[in-house]
């Protein structure tokens, strides 16, 4: 996904204040889509004030009668949200967020509710995940534009980094089966190399997954992997 | 070190609404100390109206009269810059300046310049390390309190990382010297069970380090890599 797939959707804003720095936000981080779902006042001069230099992105906006309307096309939606809404909903972290756009295809909306309540549970409902941005439990209430500007950051990070990557090679991530086919392998040629006792197999496969979960492994990794232990195996004469 | 130990220090901050908006922001995000060289105005309702409920912060805020007093006592001085200034000073991402304060001792700053100009070359040059924020290139002047939520956000979630992997082990990273040993181990290893021609070693462990540096790994961790190394050494009888 490229950061022009991304839309900011704002529900229902009241201060259009916070519309003109979410502009300036987006603008800064490379975003270029902006929706508003019935904004209390806009256009107006405390927005254009604010976006300073990002008003293009201001007259662009596109005004929405309703939610469904501003995810028209969208395939993957977040919605922002304080923690323990009563509905249990995928929850992920900015970075995650980040990292799930710049892998998916299609187009991505992040969804920012009103300055004093939020988004209700129904508008909730209309999103794939919620996005929690982590803050201070005494005091967690973000300014809306400073909400976008950590998602819209996240989102920049995660989509350079995977630009910088495909550059450099275009080894594409290990699928779960080839994970788990590794650390059955890896398993195997630990009890042949008798470094790992089945009867007292401890932590260490615990202990060893947490390394290479870590790791996001590509394909290729598994494949070296995969032929180093076998050279191991045919040495212990198990293979 | 924890939030409580980052000082956020803003150098002759012209609109005092900024200042409101980073209190709001460091208050978010669980840091305390904010220190102001030469604010053009401070008191001020701007600044208390932006700070939104963050005012008790802005009531300890120490105004200085230099950067020199405000740095007092800090250990890790960081600067926001944009890229490329004409001093050759190490630059650190957003992420890597989180992960450093986390394991720093002390107390930390983060600098913060002018809206029109930043920071002076003389004052970058107070700064052990200069921060950048990855924007658009057609459009990279932050808001300075948008760049204080971004490192503020950062630190946070570095910080919290941190005291979350303490709490669940009590693991130390790798040093370099360990990492080193391991990788010199592994290729021996490698050798010795035919997997690696010295004679044509391609670039295998050009891509095992890759692999390796992404993780991150920890003392305890390169111990068992190792080990696991010696028994496949024992079994192809080179050791």
């Amino acid at each position: 996904m490229q950061l022009s797939d991304i839309r900011i959707v704002l529900v229902e804003t009241s201060h259009p204040g916070n519309i003109g720095a979410t502009a300036r936000a987006m603008k800064n981080m490379g975003l270029e889509q902006l929706y508003l779902v019935r904004p209390a006042q806009f256009p107006h001069a405390d927005a254009t004030a604010r976006a300073s230099g990002a008003d293009e992105l201001l007259g662009r906006a596109v005004v929405c009668d309703s939610l469904e309307q501003a995810l028209t096309g969208c395939s993957t939606v977040f919605g922002a949200s304080a923690r323990s809404r009563t509905i249990p909903w995928p929850e992920v972290t900015p970075r995650q967020c980040g990292e799930q756009m710049a892998s998916a295809d299609g187009q991505a909306a992040l969804v920012f509710g009103r300055e004093r309540s939020g988004l209700t549970n129904e508008e909730l409902e209309r999103c794939n995940y919620l996005v929690h941005i982590p803050t201070n439990p005494e005091f967690s209430s973000l300014n809306v534009a400073a909400a976008v500007q950590v998602l819209s950051y996240e989102a920049r990070v995660a989509v350079l980094g995977h630009q910088a990557r495909d550059a450099v090679e275009k080894d594409r991530p290990a699928t779960a089966d080839e994970v788990d086919g590794f650390y059955q392998h890896l398993e195997q040629t630990l009890i042949d190399t008798e470094f790992l006792d089945p009867g007292n197999p401890r932590q260490l496969m615990r202990r060893l997954r947490r390394l290479f979960n870590r790791v996001q492994l590509e394909s290729v990794e598994v494949n070296i992997l995969r032929g180093i232990l076998t050279a191991a195996q045919k040495k212990a004469g198990t293979r």
